[in-house]
């Protein structure tokens, strides 16, 4: 496994194109920043995209699932059988991500990056498993480094694929029981963030579960202190393979010039991640939601970013990414398609 | 003309639909809850058009515009001949709302209920004209009795198109250079509300401009004190004939049955007119967004109404309810599509 291609500069988004998309809000036919985010929005775009026009109709979702050693800590609310589960509950068609993607018309991948249970050829899953899940975070390292670089290039995969089908925006989402703890756990190390405040109830633990799942983290944090050190070891340490593809898949949008819409908690542990390695890869994120989940506020601040929505959402999936992309589809609709003062013959401000 | 259908009593949302999305919801697969407003938004649907399959699919969007006598006192950062122009613009497919509605393949309709200057027969646009602006509301009532009974009735007509043509759901939105500084005087009148808090830069005001807005609202208010006793004889003092039309329109779905989509600042004190007005009216209120406009949060609270969308728009003309309606068909489809555990064969909470 090669991880030549980790090395590759971000692409810079286009300031002529960002200059161009201002002055034109500025002529269309409404108060000035009257249309709020969705005006930031179009603008972003049309600088990420390069263009005058930006599009938010070609999306593609990538659902990675893979499942962590630490459930066996008990750390969840869910049985670790449930990641399996919900592979083939997306490839039928029933979860939520489903059914958002359906009506979004985007298209719509689920990569298993290792389940506990192997999937027998489900159509629609793409087999890129690195181990049947991973080591348990809180007796040493979630993964290899090798194992690091395959879960990584399944991210990179998915955003060559998207490109490939001439897509305007990538969108990551995960799956795989108890990731909040492996994402609490990278999300403490890349920023230094107290456990206490970072940790939550994930699918729903009660008090008592968040107070052992703390300790569980404690317990992970004291003994990877050096993990601390570098974002990649950090990933290695904590995971989890779901995790670390999502890492990917960012890194690699940067490198290519995709824009990415980042889901809730755990995408954006592995979107801060991203930007902790990679030089410029923030500028290519863009944040649907803020999730219920305690933790994803910091993470949030963190990368400096300001979510589309907040809808109390806490499901993972892409759910939440999924939900923001019709603002952005009337984002780019508004930009594109309403009238200037000249055109309309409508009296600027007096 | 005839007031007589103003004493029509609310329809009452289907209790047993609300029971039966709520089970629906708790058997979906997905952690309880993990939709957030989403699942709030369709079991709230499913009560209101009484269906086990909630849809916002076929959408009616009223757009009422008027001119303020009030603009006179200098409280707005546009001339007056804007509203005017922006009904052409509406008319034209340009604007905000024009885009939006396109976009949501909406029914979209342009009342004039009495610009200052008319507009002439524009395609699109149904008069509606009760008079050329409505009087100073500084100066007096800002109309006549038989004159809100008129505009109350343009909004009544609108809610019986849209009914006629099967729509799920209703917006109204407005137009109306100075109509901040009405909404404003109608929002302390029937909230009790500290001016001060509620006086807000509307379009674009800057701060003397505010200052000098809430002065001659100061005055508005004194002499028109005994309007505070009755909300339609509020509506009356301070108008506009825009204002009066959405709460007819959001009175009328109420008695009908037809969940509406409350937009902003304006829209939102109409609607607290009609909440005061007619008991039940409330509840086939869905709230969009929460705006700029300061006033905005107290009316809200009034209301007792959490918005879905906080996007720091302020532009009116329904723009903000246009956007909030791919959010609620996301939440119809995931209603409605989603399987439930037993479905997919997925363990519950272990």
């Amino acid at each position: 496994m090669t991880d030549s291609w980790l090395q590759a500069p971000a692409a810079k988004p286009s300031t002529a194109h960002r200059d161009a998309a201002l002055a034109r809000q500025a002529q269309l036919t409404k108060p000035p920043g009257s249309l709020g985010l969705l005006e930031a929005a179009a603008v972003e775009l049309a600088a990420l995209q390069g263009v005058d026009a930006p599009s938010a109709d070609r999306v593609h979702i990538a659902i990675f699932a893979g499942d962590h050693g630490v459930a066996a800590e008990k750390v969840s609310a869910f049985p670790q059988e449930v990641t399996a589960q919900m592979v083939a509950n997306f490839a039928a068609g029933g979860a939520a991500i489903s059914v958002l993607a359906r009506e979004l018309g985007a298209r719509f991948s689920v990569v298993d990056v290792g389940t506990v249970e192997p999937i027998p050829g489900l159509p629609g899953v793409t087999d890129r498993r690195v181990a049947a899940g991973t080591a348990n975070l809180a007796a040493g390292p979630a993964m290899s480094h090798e194992q690091l670089l395959r879960a990584l290039d399944a991210g990179r995969e998915q955003v060559d694929s998207a490109l490939a089908a001439g897509c305007d925006l990538f969108i990551g989402g995960e799956m795989g029981i108890a990731n909040t703890t492996a994402a609490t756990a990278l999300g403490c190390a890349l920023t230094g963030g107290d456990l206490a405040l970072m940790t939550g109830p994930g699918t729903g633990l009660d008090s008592n579960g968040v107070r052992h799942k703390m300790e569980v983290l404690a317990r992970s944090l004291t003994l990877n202190t050096e993990a601390r050190a570098a974002p990649l070891t950090s990933l290695q340490a904590f995971g989890g393979f779901e995790i670390a593809a999502l890492t990917g898949a960012y890194l690699h949008a940067a490198q290519r010039g995709l824009p990415v819409v980042v889901d809730g908690f755990i995408c954006t542990a592995a979107a801060l991640a991203a930007a902790r390695i990679l030089p410029g890869a923030r500028a290519w994120m863009l944040f649907s939601h803020q999730s219920q989940e305690p933790g994803h506020q910091a993470l949030l601040e963190a990368l400096d970013a300001e979510p589309l929505l907040d809808l109390a959402m806490r499901l993972g999936e892409g759910s939440g990414a999924a939900t923001a992309v019709p603002l952005l589809r009337l984002a780019c609709a508004l930009h594109n398609g309403m009238h200037t003062f000249a055109d309309a013959g409508v009296s600027d401000t007096g």
